[in-house]
């Protein structure tokens, strides 16, 4: 634990708590932090021996989930800032039973994410992995591609990720419909939300299923055997939400069995992806690290962020971007 | 060659040789084109004997030179259709000073290119041909993507496939400019259009240069050493016009250089590809067989073209999508 207190530490100069990891190491300006308050960077180990006195947590190793176990050291906590989109790795019923205010990285990671999407869709539809093996071959291979004007996708999740991709989506010509919690007409970004518990129901409509959903207990494997089995084989399954969305062994299925033509996979229920999973070499399945929102900067944009509503805290200020502790994610404001 | 005229062909019916070849075939919808006029499907062999009496000659085997050697025989020409956007491989010194009117494929292949254009750069900025190594080998290998939002293009070619993706690049938030024979300012799709005679100067603005220009006497080789030594070291050039209009060895002695970090490349001086070409593995090098406008239905969408072209004439009403001759292309209309 390394802590930055010192004997002129003034009573109302709040002690904050930063989560990381030996491997990841403090944010990036933790001298601006420092300024405003007293730092203590701890790793899981330390977080028992960091936590009393502190008013604040920023959970920097945003997948970490040690806050649970530390739980009963939290004895003087408001806030809990998740330097990620999705903060279901990090809440837990204690947490949400408190009066712990919870905020995330809403809008970090928008643009990054709707761009990765149209980024495989477009890689699909132009078949650039064929295009890849027959350079790699050395072969003149000509093929057709097929166009995205007009094509179909639904996007499952309505928060600023989903907002932003389906903007994405139209501006290239695609019909773009969402899926929520609960469904409604005449969104400005969707038009119409379908809700999620008949998505079975309108899955066949789209060319392109598209998962940006936080995971919640209504979330957690909402694409399941029914609706994969009800999705068009020449379809493709693109998921930069969170691994349990889907029943992956029944993907891994539906894939083999054709019930869908594709998928573009950037997260998955065990991360990294186990090499004894079938879903590293299935045909038609694109796999990256988890990484669909992380563009250059987007450490320094986190720990920004972090600072900004450390700074509105201590000015008395309400904090941007709260999770709702009961849904489980930050309302997009709509 | 087959012929479709008969004892009951009345005089107004004008002859018409369609170009092709043997491995292409006729044109779909043939019978629908043989009740508006008599058509004569000819192989580059057979272009001399078809010739004679023929008042048009659609182009469907749209790189075959042989009007070229044929046109002698070309007794009663007013029209060629070229089932193409580059007229270029068609065009000789008698057709051009000739009364016949030239006619191309303009608007078939807008919006695939434009999409391929945006599928090049995207696959450039998240790194695709990476993150498919990564997973060929298994390997869980995070990695941070560049955001396409605030990058600048500068689109040589300001007929409509330009157009077309001066405002796909722009739906993304990326910043445009073109590059045409003249320059001019407000543009409504380029808004600043630089000449083309300053390339060299204007290219280090460019993240992506990309070329969409028809081949003519003034863009033949118009991406030379000078302007490569000009590009900024990140760049991409994407070529989906004509390789012709990049000097192709300085293009390769650039790219070992580091003078440009990566192309997308769909046309090339010699097509196929020759074997021995470096292209074919530079790194950074994404290479297409002369694909990128070929959606699904092109060649249906080709053949529909020529047939409403031939019904305006047949109607005495102006042709569609005129070639200046003189320039080597059809006008945008702007």
């Amino acid at each position: 634990m390394t802590n930055t207190e010192s004997a002129a530490t003034p009573a109302d100069r709040p002690i904050v708590v930063v989560l990381t990891s030996d491997d990841l190491g403090p944010p990036p300006d933790l001298a601006a932090l420092s300024e405003l308050a007293t730092i203590r960077i701890a790793t899981a180990d330390e977080l028992p021996t960091a936590l009393p006195g502190a008013r604040a947590v920023f959970v920097w190793d945003f997948f970490n989930p040690a806050l649970a176990d530390a739980w009963p050291a939290a004895d003087a906590l408001e806030w809990v800032h998740v330097a990620a989109a999705g903060v279901d790795a990090v809440m837990f019923d204690e947490l949400r039973d408190s009066a712990v205010q919870v905020t995330n990285a809403r809008g970090v990671f928008d643009t990054p994410i709707a761009e990765f999407v149209l980024t495989s869709v477009l890689a699909h539809l132009k078949d650039l992995p064929q295009l890849a093996r027959a350079q790699q071959e050395q072969r003149w291979e000509h093929r057709e591609t097929r166009t995205a004007a007009g094509r179909r996708a639904l996007v499952v999740g309505t928060g600023g990720i989903g907002r932003a991709t389906a903007r994405l989506l139209r501006a290239v010509g695609m019909e773009v419909r969402g899926v929520g919690r609960v469904g409604r007409e005449s969104d400005p970004d969707f038009g119409v939300v379908l809700p999620s518990d008949e998505l079975a129901e309108h899955v066949g409509w789209a060319d392109h299923l598209v998962l940006v959903a936080p995971l919640t207990a209504q979330t957690r494997g909402l694409v399941d055997a029914r609706v994969l089995a009800a999705m068009r084989p020449e379809a493709q399954l693109i998921n930069v939400g969170r691994g349990e969305l889907v029943d992956e062994p029944a993907l891994v299925a539906a894939l083999q069995r054709g019930e869908l033509a594709a998928a573009a996979l950037d997260v998955f229920v065990t991360e990294p992806l186990p090499a004894d999973s079938p879903l590293w070499t299935l045909p038609g399945v694109q796999i990256s690290a988890h990484l669909s929102g992380d563009a250059v900067g987007w450490r320094q944009a986190l720990a920004e962020q972090f600072e900004a509503n450390l700074r509105r805290w201590l000015a008395g200020e309400p904090f941007e971007s709260v999770v709702d502790k009961r849904r489980g994610y930050a309302s997009s404001g709509r």
